[in-house]
């Protein structure tokens, strides 16, 4: 299950810009992978010291700086004083509860958004923040854990396809979201998979667990347009930013990625009213099973109850009950509960409750 | 069923641009149909190599080529490359999964809207995505298979009624808009009778399969809000550009049209609120079959127990029964039972159980 | 019941501005009636022949022209060539479901809205549509049929009392617009009456037939809000145009039947809410019912069941039964059997059933 | 319970400004006072002719006059020659169904709002329509029968206590209405009470008459919501006009009652919001009565049933009944008997039914 | 539970700006804490009399006057005379009951908010009034009573550790409303806390108390929700005042601030969707167990009644009854009606009741 409010309350009471680690050690060791190129030249090394790529900072060329794991305060804290991060924002790094959001530090912009991915072991969405300082020739990533959701980004870097070796720190932000909103889709397809499934078995076979599924799919849902909604409003401030990082030649990609946003927002809100109408739908599946119970029930009750009574009636021991004494008695008495029951058969086909 | 997200997995990954097919092959062939025209001259043609029309792209007719089928991934990015059309929008037209919008890169618009028609065999709402690029002296659109939607509008091109032979770009992609929309109220129409029928049946015999017909017209309703919603925006945006490819006396026309788009989504707003308002009606009346079945079962249990019970008593084998010895013992018992069983069908009476 | 799509089917294909009559045909002949008035003068016919009212256009007096009727499309084609009217706007006239709307067209108004009338021997909400064309000197109104709603207005001009005779066209189409929202208010008394007695039967004896009527007034409300909403945007517009048909004094006529407006909007939303209401009540009062049958039946079958197996003990013909050899075995039967039915029946009397 | 729709139908197809009195006569006769103060001076007098306070007009000091009453319509008609009030104006006044507006006339204002007051005696919240005309050097206020929500009022000009004494018009008519809003934070509280009240029953005693009293908070609760929400704007207008009746140094006081309005609004729709939780706790209480009355119809029919049917077996009247012979049969039932009623008993248990 | 009204009724009539206390008193005894500092110095005492900081007024220190409690009037009367402070401002700090608010007096800032903190206790949240006046030199703030949410901020201006001992009166109000905010955090993590183990309940094991304690969350989300909302705008209208109060360098703390509460009230709506999801699958729950009673009762019932009525049979006394002279008579009907018996038993494996 999502945690909507990780534990901040260790945080209580400390000065703003304190840094403070929010959330569960997700990775074992930090990775610190460095990627440094431009139309000609590229590099990539993995370093173990973060004071390793500091001469980067400055180069012409465009420096990627990807931190896996948040758990060693100091890196973060050399990176911070090294290329002159405020504070606040390393505290909302660490604090990997953040409600996406773009600010503009005028050398540098900081975005943070949350990227999603589906567990097909746990069968399950799960979720990592990530966090970028675009300055005019480096780039700087935080990631809880390692993931392969940048992998294809390197991998265009390396054989330098496409516009990415030509162009500056923005396209590359670019892509970093692009492949993040990306697997936003995939994570939907998945959704989308489950909810089919869930719709066939609550018309088929709707069984208490059907709807346990429905509601985390729902709570999934709820928690993928918390991470989702604002980011529609990032990446559109992000597009019209005044900022001189973002040329006006990767504008058009970013409105691509903003399209991109509102249709899974758009697919959200469609699931959502989908998954809403299941549960209906679940639960007259439920009242249709307990009806039929009902009908059963009340067919054999209805003409047993009648008929027992009759035997009764012939089961007393009054010493003048003249019908006992009769030949065809026991025949007649046959005769009568058929025309009975038969009659109430009747009955109830009319009704159509057969 | 509606594909919400179609697969898109397997373009993750590939760098902004990329052309890849997105969605199922819906047509065998592509075919590309070309109409030249202006006040005097028309010609229509079938082509198959998209070369062919090329030479038309500057003359002074309005040149309006129509492509059915995207899997041909070659004759798109010639027409993309001949026309210089944008990589993103090409990947859009692929994309077979648009939200409706409209973009203008100054030489030429690009229009992306959702297509759907009745299916009468298979009783439901097909879709299928159209793009337009409308230049200033032609128009090229893009289906996912052949219909017959753009038919009437051929059809007026070629006997020159109307302003339409008179007129530019601007005025054919309207038309064309124009016949799509008009689509979506046959559809909508053919909601309404099952809408109607669904009505009667949810009053006269609900039965699970009801349920299940009013879940699939609500998604049906779900989508359509889905594609129409932002083509109110498309359409307005189209109207207000200020763009010089859309004339001044087309702007009203525009403007109608945007008034039946409203029009359809008040009518979508007004069927789901209509189709929630049925679902109340089918529980209730589920309800109500079941709590006439109780009733029956409990008018018939709760009149013959009590009796079963008194012949039960008489059917004890105690040696000193004395009422089994009176004469008139097993009358007084018929009788006794009579007065119960009359007294509480009475109850039932005043109740308004029966 | 409502048609929210009438059958435009028959129109999809035709050119814009096509003059086809889409809905119903409601009266049998077209009825035109000219009124042509100023401060002194005062003149009414009925025409056969359209053309004859066509001198009147120029005059310094104001004409209305008001046609009932409107399946003889020659007759609005006429209308339309002589008025110099635009093609989409009569087409708008005959589609007789629009939403309402008001254009500008620089020397003449259009207004399109819908009349509502209660219809006291089919006890339902009926409604049509009327279009006005309001030009400096003339107003021209189309109704689908004859009707009485215009009626007060004709007598108010014949007898020349308050400002109408001294006013323009702009103050005459305010009186007609307001003569139809009055009629709004008379249909929402008569659904205030339904309501208040349905609430009365929802609480004292709730029917299935009292749920269909539920349902019936809520898609009145849905539709006489989708039929008042786009109102208000037209008076407001119509209140705030910059065209010199609209007089300022008039303008604060139109404030007044805007607040009517509104209050109708607000009072439909009320009347929605109160209705939602009613199905939460019904729903409960027949779970109530049930509930109630359900105790009858549980109380009875509970205090008689183990009665009856206690009898059935002393029915069973073991040879070697004790107590059916004692002198007060059939006594002591009794007190036992009295003593558990008394006690079922303080049990169910402290838990409330009784 | 509210009218929401007065008897307007009365007033149909009357011209614009005609003066009728809409809504029941709540008042026997007319009352008119006439306070009239500055600074130093202060004098009251309740008159019966309207004229008698004309005169005061135009004195330099602050009149206020009130008139409790509508049905005199003549009053209202000499009031408006004299004072030069619009007609539509006078119209609202009259029809005691307005929803809250100010209108700025130039040399006066009007306000129209509703006072809601409880009525202790039969429980239910009443309300009243009032409405402000409001001059530069006078007040008047109609009412439509005496109250003594403006008592304090009339107290404070008197005793000459607080500012009302030195300032304008304007402080007189914010006085008025903030003693109407603060009689809406009386009702609110009122309210509040019952609420809790019937949580407390919802819980412990649900009956058909808690979710009576329910649905009808829940229509107080609309009605209240319809009175006050556009009062919100009103105030807001009274506070940003620019007319030069309202003085700078007012304006503060009044964002202080816009405050007020806001906290209503607020309350009310979390009054809303816990009385629709309300409903689902009633409507689940039901279900688990429901749910009780199940279990203990099950618990003793499943055990005596079969139980029932094993005395049966042994009140057969075979010859060969080889059981019946045994001396210890009779025991042996017994014995087999318990043991099934005392492993149901179990089982029950182990499902937590008992 | 929360009053959303407090008993306002006893200051109804009394002239605005009168200063009486609408709340229950929480504090024993009014309890002034002063802290004055600056980048160097630093004092702290508590004093007795409030006129004994009045002289701290305009030094240039930095002055936090910290009252709590509220029900000495006399204290609130001194402070706003000799601070100049404006009646209706003190009213409301009286009246605990307020909207979260911002006023701008030019000299001085009022702002006033609502602060919750987790009572574990009673395991409820518990609500405060706080309001604060800032000068240019001092900070005034009023709670309702005692707590221990701005001790942390006093330790760090005593220890003098990160920026507030240099700053001014507006970061040091940025520090108390953050100290505020971050309890939000606190409790909205004992409320997520709550809400899992109701999921864990509502599955498992759902009974009547789940419920109420559903709906007690659900009200508690109601009133923070209610408390929240409006802060949002008053930290934003703070943040982008033209007041000079405010300076530069604050404002990125008052957008850090501002993006917390964002984020608070994006949980709060996810609760409040999580909430409203328990109770369908609580309800559903519920429902799954009755149907599960019935499907008992139903399988006991249908398998034995039939059987008893062929006992029954068996058991009538006639004379000629041929059955039961058979020598195998009795195991013949063991036979039959295990037959019987078991074709139903297996009747209901198919349907999947067993």
């Amino acid at each position: 299950m999502f945690k909507h409010i990780k534990k901040r309350s260790k945080k209580t009471g400390s000065p703003p810009g304190s840094l403070i680690h929010v959330g569960e050690t997700k990775a074992e060791t930090v990775r610190i992978t460095v990627i440094d190129y431009d139309g000609e030249s590229y590099r990539k090394k993995e370093i173990q010291r973060i004071e390793d790529c500091f001469q980067l900072k400055d180069t012409s060329t465009v420096t990627w700086i990807n931190i896996s794991g948040l758990h060693q305060i100091e890196i973060i804290e050399k990176v911070g004083k090294h290329f002159e991060l405020h504070p606040l924002l390393l505290e909302d790094v660490l604090n990997t509860n953040q409600r996406p959001k773009i600010e503009d530090f005028g050398g540098y912009l900081f975005i943070v958004m949350r990227m999603l991915f589906y567990n097909g072991v746990k069968n399950e969405i799960e979720s990592e923040q990530v966090s970028f300082f675009v300055g005019s020739q480096y780039v700087i990533s935080f990631q809880e854990k390692e993931g392969d959701v940048f992998d294809p980004v390197r991998e265009r870097i390396r054989n330098g396809k496409g516009r990415i070796r030509k162009s500056g720190t923005d396209y590359l932000v670019y892509t970093l979201i692009d492949a993040i909103v990306d697997h936003y889709f995939i994570t939907l397809e998945k959704t989308e998979e489950k909810i089919d499934r869930l719709e066939e078995e609550v018309l088929t076979n709707p069984i208490p667990e059907t709807l346990q599924e429905i509601h985390t799919i729902k709570r999934e849902m709820i928690f993928m347009r918390k991470s989702v909604w604002p980011l529609r409003e990032v990446i559109s401030t992000f597009e019209r930013t005044e900022s001189l990082l973002v040329k006006e030649t990767t504008t058009i990609y970013l409105r691509d990625v903003y399209d991109h946003t509102i249709q899974i927002i758009d697919t959200i809100e469609t699931f959502r009213d989908v998954i809403s109408g299941l549960i209906d739908v679940y639960l007259s599946s439920i009242s249709n099973k307990m009806n039929e119970v009902m009908k059963v029930l009340t067919i054999i009750a209805t003409i047993f109850i009648p008929l027992t009574f009759i035997a009764g009636i012939y089961g007393m021991n009054f010493k003048y009950l003249p019908e006992l004494e009769w030949k065809w008695g026991y025949f007649a008495v046959w005769m009568f509960m058929l025309t009975v029951g038969l009659s109430m058969g009747m009955y109830f086909k009319r009704k159509k409750w057969l």
